[in-house]
């Protein structure tokens, strides 16, 4: 039986090069020759460190990290994060920007360690732009932002500067776009978007921030220690590593983050001005910030959203239905998603939209058969 | 080119089975004919949200889990389990049984959060042996033990039965013979050993041993969010979880954890017979704590074991080393080390005696004939 063509507009964990898919299954039944498997390897093997190492000078080429910050690898997910970064550098308060649904869990959790002050919310309007936070007065230990809102559909494309530390969760827009990493003190992301299987987070830290840390913490919980022992501490997830590191050198190979922003520009316009043409659909996010990354939009007849998954779903258009918290449509463009997949999702709009356009003119002329024959 | 076939002896993250990597690997491609990648499932997929029960199913049914205890998945390794358990659990005091490397990690996470007891320790003869217990008197809120010390090469076969909440550590042999759970309130295991590929954790907890957590915690140190969100709290591991998945059907198959004890007790029996008979080696953990998963070893003449070393690497045997603390080798014998693998780690045993031996002969020999014509 043949597997149908799939267009995977999910939004995490999403959809990867075909050929790091391919090279990674190879590595899983023999690796590199060595009649090991990738999964069988000891992660203090030299082959393996060379991953890891490899790894992170492809996360510094590509994203021009500076020598004064350091490349981890942890576990848990953005969620761990949401913890440790107040456990190590919330003093007094942690300043954060309410962007929506994730940057909410981060201040749910900074809440265990200390003040939080929110220092600007679009939660008055669904979360459906970023607010401006340049001239707000603030006094904190750092300000925390969320660069893509994966549910909500909003990115920042102006970054607050503020003088005080600024990390940022870039989970679902890392390695998408060009980013100035020296506007940033920790840069956070789980793996699952643009760079690699579920089960791993990146982290790019400065090194003088490591530095204001003057407590002892758990060992897992301590940025230090996976910086020390060049992220293995202990047994790390060595597949999505090494699944990592193939997707880098697949993104490096067309054209690293400079390359790949044109194209995901290009996608994004093409989806975006079908939602803006389409007489069926609206998009939720105010235009400026429309995120490149997860497009949401709806119809104005929502009773027939669930007929336009089915019909887009005929044509392998799969992932698009919207957070529950949300509705609606979320399609999602990360790195990996062919520009054919946009087109594709692209022509099953238009064709729904003719489908609904002649149904309605034939509705209305058997209407009108039925008024005639009403008063024959 | 070929590749040579190769026995995996190492400590994990370590071997499995052949057919379960070949189905992960087919999987990555196009799992179950969906035209996506496991890689790229969402999490909250009707199919995957299947695979997290049926590898749930499984735990409970390899090793008879009681309905009054859960089966979560984390992720961070044992390592983060070293923390989360006295963050949770100690309120005054935890006792710990210091068998070794992992029990004294786990020992200086604990002292983190509270008054660490250690109720017995092996180091006074190099953690040779397993300390007894059962006749100390303490006074603690649980008592943490390491079933299993990887390094060292020992293993538990009686638990300390104690009154008193007991966690343990069963990283390395996990699934490698049954365990009666009730024995325990808290186990966990990181996947790399028996379970699956690393970068996953398992949890099996007593219900009623998360009811006496009275206090607030960050999400993801909270065993209560992991067991009230399905392991789903946020994205989980999902290829490792896959993975296990595979893993556990494959040992259903080969007569579950009664009948892999009974191979890994021939495996280790053949191993440790040569070593007490060959010669040049001598075994380093007391004959009774021996451990099934781990023989550790030395030679008598320790000059000889980087050339022990090279003579069985070319008969395809790896990861044989011992662990740097401790010197000599290390033979992990995890389910899926096949026997034959084993006798041809003995067969190199014996084969590099017989070098020895004739060696010694021809030498002197030699000697006897310089001797010869020295006095001709």
């Amino acid at each position: 039986m043949e597997t149908p063509q799939v267009h995977n507009f999910g939004a995490g964990p999403c959809i990867l090069p075909k050929s790091v898919m391919e090279q990674a299954a190879s590595a899983v039944i023999n690796w590199n020759q060595s009649g090991l498997s990738i999964l069988e390897v000891s992660h203090r093997s030299p082959e393996f460190e060379s991953v890891v190492l490899k790894t992170q000078l492809l996360v510094r080429e590509l994203l021009k990290v500076p020598d004064d910050y350091s490349v981890l690898f942890l576990q848990g997910g953005a969620s761990t994060q949401f913890s440790m970064i107040p456990q190590s550098f919330l003093k007094t308060k942690g300043a954060y920007l309410d962007t929506g649904y994730f940057a909410q869990k981060a201040i749910k959790e900074a809440r265990f360690y200390g003040d939080v002050q929110i220092v600007a919310s679009s939660r008055d309007r669904d979360y459906t732009y970023v607010p401006d936070c340049d001239n707000i007065h603030y006094d904190a230990d750092y300000i925390h932002t969320t660069s893509n809102n994966t549910i909500e559909g909003t990115e920042i494309f102006n970054f607050p500067k503020l003088g005080i530390p600024h990390f940022c969760d870039m989970s679902s827009d890392i390695f998408s776009r060009p980013v100035n990493v020296r506007d940033f003190d920790l840069i956070y992301a789980g793996a699952q978007k643009n760079m690699g299987p579920a089960g791993m987070t990146m982290i790019i830290v400065r090194n003088a921030l490591l530095k204001t840390v003057d407590k002892t913490l758990p060992s897992m919980s301590d940025y230090r220690v996976f910086r020390d022992n060049n992220s293995l501490y202990n047994t790390p997830p060595v597949f999505s590593i090494y699944v990592s590191m193939l997707n880098l050198i697949w993104l490096k190979d067309k054209g690293g983050v400079e390359g790949v922003e044109q194209l995901n520009i290009r996608k994004a316009n093409t989806l975006y001005a079908e939602i803006d043409r389409n007489t069926l659909f609206y998009g939720l996010a105010n235009v400026a910030h429309r995120s490149r990354m997860n497009v949401t939009f709806k119809m104005k007849d929502p009773s027939l959203e669930r007929e336009f998954l089915d019909f887009a779903a005929e044509r392998g258009v799969v992932g698009i239905k919207g957070y529950r918290t949300v509705g609606g449509f979320r399609v999602s463009l990360y790195n990996a998603l062919p520009l054919n997949s946009v087109n594709i999702l692209v022509a099953a709009m238009r064709d729904f939209e003719g489908l609904k356009y002649s149904s309605s003119i034939i509705s209305n002329t058997e209407k009108e058969l039925n008024k005639a024959e009403l008063y024959a």
